[in-house]
């Protein structure tokens, strides 16, 4: 019997680096995960992860043949293979992502942003079927963006387009620094880190009490802040109102860039459901053009949030597969 | 012999409304002016301006033969050959401009945004020839912006990618009205008019003699503020160093969503070259993440402030010929 032909797509995130193989119809055969926090030396990340995928092909048994791997990653560039100065990973400047993977495995390697993969694969199995033009905002440690018009995704002209978790929230100085070296930038303020940080200001300028106070900066996360909102906790759920607005704020620019379809929240943060909805909604609506009010859908990836950058960063494979064949 | 065939290509500015005949080659055969803001209803507008191409035509002579209109005017909608509330025309709602048009004529007419019109112009005729990834900004009464991704001008899901000049400069309460009737929006700082207002703003704060100072708000334009600037008028160059800074920081946040090779600076302002390159040029990389740096081409439109639009205008007949054909 023929076997049956696999894509591994790998997702490296700023804390896990998630991969799973996946079939033609978008099946996940098996999956697993590391720690990306664990590895200062790309050489050593690499080899761990691929003798990982090889112990989980290992386990899925000899009835498939791996055709190639996609990667997305911060800063991912498809063009050349790299990371570039991926602000939220462990390895800093540029490093030849594909090249160090090939010492591994002679099977094609195809980088690309995270965000970028978790479009395609909002596009080919979630809730953008059938759309022409889109955008996905993943909301991790960080936050990525991905631009699908009129059905191809945007790389630009680097192969860097989609970085709006990288423009900034208003000119001029500001406080909150960023992991990219600049300050401002509207991923301090809207991803799993800028809510915390929000919460700290909301909590040092107000008197109400809050049972966060108990909390330190490095305890708290998005799911400690998310849940003590639905408890009703004033501060955090203010937290959650300004993070919000920061986002919905800067998607009235995507939409008049693009003019996109609908915008897709993806990622920890946009399991907040409401919280982060409700406001994003009214203040990108707020921030709208008139031609543009009503018109664009602010929804809810439809992908579970590990699977859709895993996915999609295996449909690369395919799709390169399917432009050579 | 066979008539010439052309392609009629009509820019409806803030102020004026320009046309011209337009051969396959690009070369315009003749042209004409009116006033756009003497006409307050469009019917008797269209009237007039077809009216004066007929006029134009017989000038011209009988060798030519028209195939079409193509017309590009703020908030031109290509889906359904409308201007739909073009906060700086003086046609309020939403305007069937294809539709009126065609009561005169029953050759196509095809309505798009001015600033999309430009970047066509560009593309074909100008300093974008062989380039995919670009964008043009057109600086006029207002702030308008084409987008091309992968060769083809972005029109989004409602046809109407491309308004950054209606993007808000920061987040929160402004001071300045826009004339679509929100607050803060780029165009109330890059634009002829928003060169004034800043203008005004820091005359009103500076002790410092200027020249400007004997003109009122009304007098005052682009063209004398970018004089005296020349002569070295500390206020005139302040606003000038201003609505740079605004634009630069505005032109962030474009590399970010699409990373194009270049961005084309188009219209009046652009004029002044230095006075508003520089100070554009310095904020925008001071914004740009690190892998944008250095990377992003900011030059003036190689087409003649008139004839870009009308070219531009011109070439979507020749498109739809082509796609008919």
């Amino acid at each position: 019997m023929a076997k049956k032909e696999v894509a591994v797509g790998i997702d490296i995130g700023g804390t896990n680096t998630i991969f799973g193989f996946v079939d033609r119809d978008g099946n996940l055969l098996g999956e697993d995960k590391l720690k990306t926090t664990h590895y200062d030396e790309i050489e050593v990340f690499v080899a761990a992860l691929y003798e990982k995928i090889m112990v989980t092909a290992q386990k899925i048994g000899n009835g498939i043949d791996v055709i190639g791997f996609g990667i997305g990653a911060p800063m991912g560039n498809i063009n050349k293979g790299t990371i570039e100065h991926a602000a939220g990973l462990p390895w800093k400047g540029i490093v030849p992502l594909a090249e160090i993977f090939n010492k591994h495995t002679g099977l094609p390697v195809i980088v690309t942003n995270d965000a970028n993969a978790a479009a395609v694969g909002e596009m080919v199995y979630g809730g953008a079927k059938g759309m022409k033009n889109f955008v996905v905002i993943t909301l991790g440690t960080g936050l990525g963006s991905g631009f699908v018009v009129d059905g191809k995704l945007v790389y630009g002209h680097d192969g860097f387009a989609g970085e709006i978790g990288h423009t900034a929230i208003r000119p001029g100085p500001s406080n909150r620094d960023c992991g990219c070296g600049r300050k401002g930038c509207l991923e301090t303020y809207v991803s799993a880190t800028g809510l915390k940080r929000s919460l700290l200001k909301i909590m040092a300028d107000s008197m109400e009490p809050s049972e966060l106070r108990k909390y330190s900066f490095e305890e708290l996360d998005a799911e400690i802040i998310h849940e003590a909102a639905r408890r009703g906790d004033y501060i955090a759920k203010r937290a959650f109102t300004h993070t919000g607005r920061m986002l919905g704020f800067k998607l009235a620019d995507v939409v008049a860039h693009t003019n996109p379809e609908a915008i897709f929240l993806f990622g920890g943060l946009a399991l907040a459901k409401d919280l982060i909805f409700e406001p994003a909604k009214e203040y990108m609506e707020e921030n709208l053009l008139s031609i543009y009010k009503g018109k664009v859908k602010l929804l809810a990836s439809e992908l579970s949030t590990q699977n859709a950058a895993v996915l999609g960063a295996s449909s690369l494979v395919w799709s390169t597969k399917d432009l050579k064949s």
